[in-house]
């Protein structure tokens, strides 16, 4: 029996390691927002993707939320000195994920498989996927004007004020094979929405008619963990987008925007005051720690929800 | 007035500096080949614009005879850990050559303008060019079968068997906008083919039609300096080469080989009884010392062939 998490950056990352550290390889496969792939410096970079694996492997940077720890910047101030772009940071040894990563993808290797080479190569034992191996990219639509994400998020810091965001050609991306066969099989038994931006992060993932309508139907509960807590974000511009978009920066907002998908959300207990509103939308809202600092948190967010939908591990 | 170098790797990159100390920077173009370049990890690679390069800003590694000094290795390291390719090494600082040619080319400037774009970054003040903009592979065929330039002399380490070369492109390519300039101009004073591989590193520019015919029909003076010392090529496979394509180890094939289009050739003193030789094809042989070790050498032998060929600095 399988879990799906779909997961972003940051967030979505540390609970699908406390997941992994859980479930048996077997039974977990993290799905993963593409929406932020972009081409820099003629190398493809996934920062989501590399996100999660620099977690699950266990060599992920605490203190920048991207890259490796203990990287080292030789190449990048070279590239500084040589009158180079300097707004995306690139560490030494990231920046041999992203050579390997277009090697393979010049041989014609789809990202799937490249992903799966990588997991391997970093000795990561349960499933990580892209969502997607076709072309998908998050416009972001700001005051300024459209902007890619990498664009909105490193180049303006997020500063640009978001009137809304299109996923540019999701409409004709499928599914990845390891979600098409997730969705055949009769394996799943629960989805989790991972605390990433539902905006920046998962709505690309959704975006994606295949699993947009997987999700909609099936029978296999879908639940989400609120990003927000307290009225804020731990992490990136989400509060600041709901802002923006109009939302109440709450749980309930975030209830709302996967009313459609989800018949539980996790909230944190500083938001324990929500939950007969969140329950009104007819989604079941718990209460519980959602913020994960330490190993042992990340594991007991895990644990919780497992627990509450019925998952024997 | 003007003095143009053609050159390859190490050998060119020695004279030119020689000459780069002698000749103010508006007196000195350097034309460099483009056989060798390739497009590796995503990133266009040009090992004798780099060698070249890196030789007038004073950073070549003189131990490798590629790279920059002193450069550490944490993307080739990680590289390797993640199962990628490692026969071609890549320093971390020689990366952001690579990484920021590949972003300019991307934007659609030619090689010639990213190669400025380096150089002065690099802060070198003489003229350094590639011999064109198009492209042009040099294929080597050889027992075990045709090979690009790159498969030959890193992967198989120059070991197969050479029949022949060929030059994909080179009918069609044009000479970079600072040679046709340069053709076009009554500055020019004086060509000089520097001590580089005949085959692989001067051929491929000779090959390129309004290069070759220019080299041919032009009065200003055309010289070379032998790549050969006593019946041995100082480094790389010249010798191995010439063995193969059943040519005498000496300076006088070399003089022959490019009989068409030089008036002089500079030969090494371990190789005096060769003048005789050398002047019954026609062409005036100089002895002098070709062994570029030192700076003081390889300004001496840049001296020498100016004075030999009665140019003023």
């Amino acid at each position: 029996m399988t879990v799906l998490a779909l997961a972003g950056g940051v967030g979505g990352a540390k609970l699908a390691l406390g997941l992994s550290k859980i479930l048996p390889p077997e039974r977990l496969i993290v799905a993963v927002n593409v929406g932020d792939d972009f081409t820099h410096l003629g190398l493809r970079i996934c920062p989501d993707l590399d996100t999660v694996m620099y977690t699950l492997a266990g060599i992920a940077n605490p203190e920048t939320g991207w890259g490796i720890t203990n990287d080292t910047s030789e190449t990048m101030l070279a590239l500084e000195n040589l009158g180079g772009p300097n707004w995306f940071k690139l560490g030494d040894r990231d920046l041999a994920t992203h050579l390997e990563r277009t090697r393979r993808l010049d041989t014609g290797e789809n990202l799937s498989k490249v992903t799966k080479a990588l997991i391997n190569a970093l000795n990561i034992k349960h499933r990580v996927t892209p969502a997607t191996n076709d072309e998908l990219s998050t416009i972001v639509e700001t005051r300024q004007g459209d902007m890619s994400f990498q664009e909105y998020f490193v180049k303006e810091s997020c500063l640009p004020v978001v009137k809304g965001f299109r996923f540019q050609g999701a409409e004709s991306a499928n599914a990845a094979p390891m979600l098409q066969n997730c969705f055949l099989s009769s394996d799943l038994e629960l989805v989790i929405i991972c605390p990433s931006n539902p905006f920046l992060s998962i709505s690309p993932i959704l975006a994606i008619p295949e699993i947009n309508s997987f999700l909609v139907k099936t029978k296999v509960p879908v639940v989400a963990v609120s990003p927000i807590v307290g009225g804020q974000a731990l992490k990136g511009p989400t509060a600041k987008i709901m802002n923006e978009l109009k939302l109440e920066v709450s749980s309930s907002a975030i209830a709302q925007f996967y009313n459609k998908i989800i018949s539980k959300i996790f909230i944190d207990t500083a938001d324990g005051n929500e939950v007969a509103k969140i329950e009104e939308l007819g989604v079941e809202a718990i209460v519980t720690n959602t913020v994960m600092l330490t190993e042992k948190e990340k594991m007991g967010l895990g644990n919780k929800i497992l627990s509450e939908t019925g998952i024997e591990f």
